[in-house]
């Protein structure tokens, strides 16, 4: 009797026919021997699997290489199985925590005899290439509880995870040579299959991230298809620590934070002058987009917070005050406060919609572990706004919204991607509402031909959003602005306005944020632009260096005071140096312009002028220079 | 044998010798019988006294009368006696608490039967009219504790206030007609004297002002040396009631207040315009002067505040919060933030002076009661500066920042007096220090030619300052500007620099604020204006009003388009309204400039200009009228 076949299908559309109970690596060997040694793992019907995994009914497989994100995947699970088995080579008895994937690559938890240094990981990577060498076969097995338990006895976090595997459910571990695993996979068919590795560093991890439990020791690894990739991965690390905002806050003197109050940012001047800019340039813009400007109280009675609902679903977030013996809330949104302003009068159809926009400090408690410099921190300046509208102008009011962004986020050469997140499962209001509401944002986006993601059920449960993603000098993905429906908050408060025939109704809120945050937004552009701001935000625009302090000084303070006449943010070095010194100096600020004058400008009433990240230098008259500094500030060009 | 004979000092330097135990009424007539018709008391080695008071030693006198302090004071006592008298003869049995002289006028504490109405005071000021028409003699009594107890028997409050007598003490009372009061005096000669007087109110007073005591009831009244005086206070009243800032701020939907946070400002678009030109102008005007602009957490761990010493001396106004279960303080000044910004580098002398500037919004507790608009409020906003100086800068600094105030208030049109405050009795640091700080400050106000008031024992237990005290348009005076030298916040916080030899040297602070606190400054600014800002303030700055909407919209609308292309705040009523209507509607939002446009003005392409406050108008073309206006806001000019 012929073996029984199954029906296999393939991504382009392709079908063939095997045997019953053929192995992935055979399938693949049957199409091509390379495409064989390239595939690390099957996705069979959506499911990951060893390239040894057999298959018994029609199905459709996709196979997968080192190129694609879950072949990327099991590699490094693999990796991490690697460092486990060259840790117990060379330490001998380890107990083993976990090894999962991270972004990037991989780490192991593992409890050691003895603390582990740098140096220690250049003699475990030796001994991960030489386990890579032998190209030791990785095999799957499914055991009992019972022979698991046996197995790893003297392996105390596995048995307690093994506890955790619920009853029925399979429980496999993974070979390779010597090393065994609890482990549910999948795993490269080999050891050889890991390309390109680098451990990066040890740290400590309490097991299971409980810090009432054992700490273990956990060593990072970065992994990469290929060397190239580690390379650029590393040369991208290096770049984002040149970056680093933290690092550039301190050396530009842009903001300084202190243990008298972890998380919240102290402006050094240099730091509060492009606070200012980002603050006065939003401001004239929403001007121009008919926004009108309030700003409400930092605390307000915890009563209020109970009516908003921020009370109930974010008060482990909140801090606390205490007024005249009552509870204050300091405030985590700037919501209801708008709310009461907008309740403050009787609004007429004819005054939608009502534009509110506040640059508003709020205070929400993070984990002290999670604080990032201006990146994540307790208290920031949101450019908030709340718009108030009638159902018809949803559309328009949020497609405005969407133009403002792009408006703001062009200025700073930020492209970016958005997101469209639909309706929760725990939401309120009705069915109806919603759908109209996702249909108005889908119009929008459509009708602005924006391309967009459609995030399903990520939604606030008031209502949908659009987030905006915006990818910086790096390529980085921040998320910054949002707009978002709410048709809860306007019931919370009892919001309306007198429609046309005289009838109360209550408006649709729309909350919108450009910069989300100033403060993580200055973050983000001082790595965006690696501290060289463009001249409209830099903190000194023009640096005036005499090329001696004695015969040309004079020269240098008339066009100073030409520069500041001319509202340019200007500096005179008039220090005893030299003047390489100073330009160095300079330089080492940032700074876009840097003025140098002579003998030879003063007798040609000129200027030499050297450009920030430029090579050499032009000679130019003051008043070319001044015109286009001038312009170039105005119009917020991003050539520095 | 010739009777004992006294010699007598006059204001005039000149002496007269009188008999001993004559009475100041004998020598005002020895003088001329006018003068002891308008006497009302005298002073005697500095001391007040009733005419009738005799005289047994060589003394200086200085006779009152009414257009003095101290003879208008006797008069509003002696006031406050006939008032009570006349509630005594209407309502019989009256338990009397303390009738005391307040400004402008005086009050009495009562305890009667029955509550009483605004009605009511006319009766009683009927009454007390009669009571001076009869002219009663005014005697003063010296009795004994023991006959005192006896007279004021059924008086329950009157004996509590004997008690409260310490012994040894003269025990004295004052008898007009059939009334008789517990009183120190002095008082008139007679009731007839009392010229000009109103009563103003009645409220609930709690007697000793304690909650837990009986409420009694307070009669106000206003009293004054004449008729005239008196009308001009009620119009003053009146006048300063139009001008009401809590008034104006409703009407001109400046800014509100909620229940949900009481003292703690919610800015409408309107007042936000306002505040965000104050920041905006003194931003640019301080960066002239060379401040350098910081920004500092809302809040801050308790033990900074224990170093700064506020907790120990502030503690009672400020509010806290919880932060990782550690106590912070919401910051009630800046200094502590600026004073860690300092210290977060290395100063040398070179780099001084350094003057940190921040626009801090602050909180600070105030009994609910004493809350008043944006006058007395828990949170505002601080135009505060910290200039760290060696000691040889302070002069400088000191009439830098005088100049910098100067410049200020003669924008707003306000002038301003000077008060130097010295080292109060309880005090930190050297006498020598004091010495010269004190004198620095006298040489800088000598220097600049001011003239001053000084405040002895009125300084800052850190330092002397000068107070500025500006004058609104009602003559009220409003401390708003100061400048504080400060020698302990430098010790607290162990700031250095490094001199001229290489030696660490403790800078001297230098507290300075302009405004002192925006929102009150702002307060002050809708009283001093009544509502009716100069150009570059109002939040409408001109009104494009067409005579008919649909003939005239076209035009109109360009114009607005080019107004608002200069930068200037215009707004064209659209609205389905008559042009009167439209006109009056603009007036009462008080909008400087009202534009109005109709045949005539399109077809020689001008446009009819409406000024508040003036009658009439002119026609103009838009072109002048553009350029003026923008002029008058870029100068800040005062003309509406």
């Amino acid at each position: 009797m012929e073996k029984e076949k199954i029906i296999v299908q393939f991504p382009n559309g392709a079908e063939r026919k095997y045997p019953k109970g053929v192995a992935l690596e055979e399938i693949a060997e049957s199409i091509s021997p390379s495409l064989k040694k390239k595939s690390v793992a099957g996705e069979v019907n959506g499911k990951l699997y060893d390239m040894k995994q057999t298959i018994s009914s029609n199905v459709f497989i996709e196979l997968v290489d080192l190129q694609s994100n879950s072949g990327l995947e099991v590699m490094r699970h693999t990796a991490a199985h690697i460092l486990a088995q060259a840790v117990r080579r060379i330490f001998g008895k380890v107990n083993l925590g976990v090894g999962p994937v991270i972004e990037n690559g991989f780490y192991y938890d593992m409890e050691l005899g003895q603390k582990l240094s740098i140096s220690d990981l250049h003699t475990i990577e030796k001994e991960m290439r030489k386990i890579i060498s032998e190209n030791l076969e990785i095999r799957r097995e499914e055991i009992s509880r019972e022979e698991a338990r046996i197995l790893f006895q003297a392996d105390p976090y596995k048995l307690e995870l093994l506890e955790d595997i619920p009853v029925g459910e399979k429980i496999s571990i993974y070979r390779q040579g010597e090393f065994v695993d609890l482990c549910r996979g999948p795993h490269l068919p080999s050891t050889g299959l890991v390309q390109a590795f680098k451990l990066t560093q040890v740290s400590g991890a309490y097991w299971r991230g409980d810090s009432s439990n054992q700490m273990l020791q956990r060593i990072y690894g970065a992994a990469f298809p290929n060397k190239e990739e580690l390379k650029e991965y590393f040369h991208f690390l290096e770049e984002a620590e040149k970056r680093n905002h933290r690092k550039l806050g301190k050396e530009l003197e842009l903001f300084m934070f202190s243990e008298e109050a972890p998380g919240m940012p102290f402006y050094l001047p240099n730091g509060q002058v492009i606070r200012n800019e980002l603050e006065a340039y939003l401001r004239k813009l929403q001007e121009s987009y008919g926004y009108q400007e309030v700003r409400t109280p930092v605390m307000m009675n915890q009563r209020l917070w109970e009516q908003s609902g921020h009370w109930e679903h974010y008060k482990e977030n909140m801090y606390f005050s205490e007024v005249d013996e009552q509870r204050f809330a300091i405030k985590p949104m700037n919501c209801p406060g708008h709310m009461l302003i907008f309740k403050n009068k009787l609004h007429s159809y004819r005054d939608l919609p009502v534009r509110m926009a506040e640059f508003g400090q709020v205070h929400r408690h993070e984990f002290s572990g999670a604080l990032n410099g201006l990146l994540r921190v307790r208290t920031f300046c949101q450019d908030d706004a709340h718009i108030y509208v009638t159902a018809a102008q949803i559309e328009q009011e949020v497609s405005t919204a969407l133009k403002l962004i792009d408006d703001v986020y062009q200025t700073f050469g930020f492209s970016y991607e958005v997101e469209l997140s639909t309706r929760p499962e725990k939401r309120m209001g009705e069915e109806k509402l919603w759908d109209e509401a996702e249909a108005a944002l889908k119009n929008v986006l459509h009708d602005l031909n924006y391309h967009y993601r459609i995030n399903e059920g990520d939604g606030a449960f008031y209502g949908p959003k659009i987030d905006i993603h915006i990818k910086d000098a790096l390529k980085r993905s921040h998320q910054c602005a949002t707009v978002q429906l709410d048709f809860q908050m306007p019931e919370k408060f009892d919001l309306s306005y007198i429609d046309e025939h005289g009838e109360k109704v209550r408006p649709v809120v729309i909350h919108r944020a450009v910069f989300g945050s100033i403060d993580r937004f200055l973050g983000i552009l001082i790595e965006h632009f690696a501290g060289a701001f463009p001249s409209w935000l830099a903190p000194v625009q023009a640096k005036l260096i005499p090329v001696s302090n004695t015969a040309h000084m004079d020269y240098m303070e008339k066009l100073l005071a030409e520069l500041k006449q001319a509202g340019i943010r200007a500096e005179l070095d008039s220090r005893e140096e030299k003047l390489g010194y100073k330009i160095r100096d300079a330089q080492k600020r940032k700074v876009p312009f840097i003025l140098i004058a002579g003998d030879q400008e003063i007798s040609s009433q000129t200027i030499n002028v050297r450009r920030y990240g430029s090579e050499g230098s032009t000679e130019t008259s003051f008043e070319k220079f001044i015109h286009f500094l001038k312009e170039s500030i105005d119009n917020r060009s991003l050539v520095k």
